[in-house]
């Protein structure tokens, strides 16, 4: 895939954040990473979404140098740089950060969102885990770099294949896929889970049980398994 | 009714599911029956509704056979066929499955939705019914079919033609009707219910009082009973 | 003004209910009242909304006779009629009966709205009120007739032209005004306020204190009262 | 800038509050604030949106005297002069007030919106402020001016380029900005919050834990401090 090519998808994708209801004004951020040339399309700092065009898609090295553009990329560039270090040979593609309400909410409460039903089961192998209090010394320096490592850091028993999103503690949600739009899906399907979840909390002051573990791996299976038969096979 | 008239109806009511807010992405399925041909036509697998054409209809028959299709049919096929065989003789003519926000919402919490008003009232004879949970082998093996024969257990003291709709625990909600339309307004209404119902349980601690005997008889029998007076008689 | 031009408001604010997000499918009714002829036009019973036209709309005197139509009208007809009787010399010409969101949450729930700040106070002069459970009786015979009556004995002490909704206990709103359109715009405050309400409700447990008796006041002369200054004098 | 420049802008931030689902019916109104001349721009008084031109964007100088229109202003307009003679040589030129939905709540509560999150930081330097209950006579005489001097009061020890935002207690918010364009978007940012601040708090009955200090320090800073690298430099 050229770079053009990615950028209108990473175009597409950051759009898509809009018509998705999962940000306004010029929050979020959407990158693509390319595996062939080694480098990753991000979103430019602080533009309204309404005004994004292919021009503010901005290509940036895993070592943080703008490649081709007058733009400064997203603030949130160095997060995205970590997790595609730590996972761009396990297939992950496209990153997502949104302030989504209801994901953002529980990375404000400071808890993993439990996984209560099948609509999680489907998207997330278990718990979206929330990360831990970054110390004043990470935040004051290097502080989106430090936000990669607190996620990888929470991650590190985890499978990012399996767990596509964790919640920032305080701050929100990052997610990823196997391409920009997938990790735009799943920014989609956390925040309905979060919702989900939110009432089920409230309904019984945070007592309400999991979902079975055949569940879980039933509905992960299905559709990620080696046996998986969610979807078409020949289209 | 042709099929080709049939898979008309279904792609409609299947494309209703996004306009009525009850799906996104590729999430849920409606389904019609046949009565003279004895066939159902169900939406085609993991198929995003911004897609989804007359093509993506599947015809199957009540034993799982594709009749003329070169697409698999929903994941959820079986579910449909056990509820299509225990009920095509009372009329059901079409079924659907969302993973609606608040009805999915009370199968995560495994309750039955209160009957707290006549909204309730005027489509559903009583408490919304929950299934239990299922057995691991019933999960392991046979799993979407299982899921319609523990709906059919849960349902088996309740009239099917009176009470349109069953949640399936820790998944999400099944519902039925007359027609596919039907069933998807049975959906609409039933998400609908079950959001008011969540903020009458939380004002309460779950204390809210369910709806006199008397206006859950008069609500249903003003539509549903021998001297129905609601709407048209001759339009 | 013309029965026509009567039947083409109503018509107006019955769809209006839609744009407001206000009603589903063939659900609530709006009707208004001809103080010259002594009739009221009011939506046609089950008529979904896409579909509606001025020819749904009926024409019919306060002793419930179908003037010129051939469709039956809303179920709810006398109970339109009864607040009619009651309230056409204080200058009431509009009536509205939806199953809200929010205000139906609360009919449910079966308490007054209370009070609790300036957004309610601009329109209702208090606790929005929530009628008594009716009898067995008087669900079984004449039950929307009665609906009417309990209406009028709620609102016994309480002034129409300054409360201008109640809650039918276990139901939902109905709100009137001195056109089809004000009723339609204090049924959509009323849903705003229950929202608010509810969520003031859930966060004191209750216990959230009313407006000021002062802000109440000063908040109902501004628009209604001798000196009011809220608007345009001359446009 | 010219009157008419400023006119066409409070047009524009105006009914950019309906896009923004920040207002219903004529709720609402923005100022913009002229440093040249001395003036100020607010809509005229109860327009609905729909039928709002530039023509009833009203003229005002901070006497309150109206300059060049025949509608009267917002009957608000005191509280915002008030506001404005405070503030206009911080650089404040943009004033709204809304009854949001989220924000109106937490008014009618009567409590401080706490810093929960860092979205709340990248706008809002610390909780939002809720002014004290106004005495009788202060609601009695001039009470749209004693509006504006209570939340003067209330933001005494505050610095309003940092804290845009303030709850009129049992009323609603009272936003500001450095254009009125800028104050619209605070105050759907404020919503935003309120509406996750309410969720956080229900979930912990009002427990949840405020954003660590140095996370609120480094949000603010990156897009307000000296060293801002939020957005773009030079475009």
């Amino acid at each position: 895939m050229s770079i053009e090519t990615l950028k209108e998808e990473v175009l597409a994708a950051n759009l898509d954040l809009v018509t998705k209801n999962l940000v306004i004004s010029t929050w979020g951020n959407v990158s693509g990473y390319d595996g062939e040339t080694g480098v990753m399309v991000i979103k430019a700092s602080g533009v309204p979404y309404d005004k994004m065009t292919k021009e503010h898609m901005v290509t940036v090295d895993l070592d943080g140098n703008v490649i081709d553009s007058p733009y400064s990329p997203s603030t949130d560039t160095w997060t995205h740089i970590e997790l595609y270090r730590a996972w761009k040979d396990k297939g992950i593609r496209g990153i997502v950060h949104t302030h989504s309400l209801n994901a953002t909410m529980w990375a404000q409460l400071g808890q993993d969102i439990p996984v209560y039903g099948t609509t999680h089961c489907d998207y997330f192998n278990g718990d979206i885990p929330c990360t831990r209090l970054m110390t004043g010394e990470e935040i004051g320096t290097d502080y989106e770099r430090n936000t990669g490592k607190v996620i990888l850091e929470r991650m590190e028993a985890l499978d990012p294949v399996r767990m596509n999103a964790v919640l920032v503690r305080s701050h929100g949600p990052f997610v990823w896929g196997t391409s920009p739009s997938a990790a735009v899906l799943n920014s989609q399907v956390l925040d309905y889970v979060a919702n989900m979840a939110y009432m089920n909390y409230t309904m019984t002051g945070g007592q309400c049980g999991r979902v079975q573990k055949e569940l879980l791996e039933t509905h992960q299976n299905r559709k990620f398994g080696p046996g998986a038969y969610y979807g078409q096979k020949n289209h």
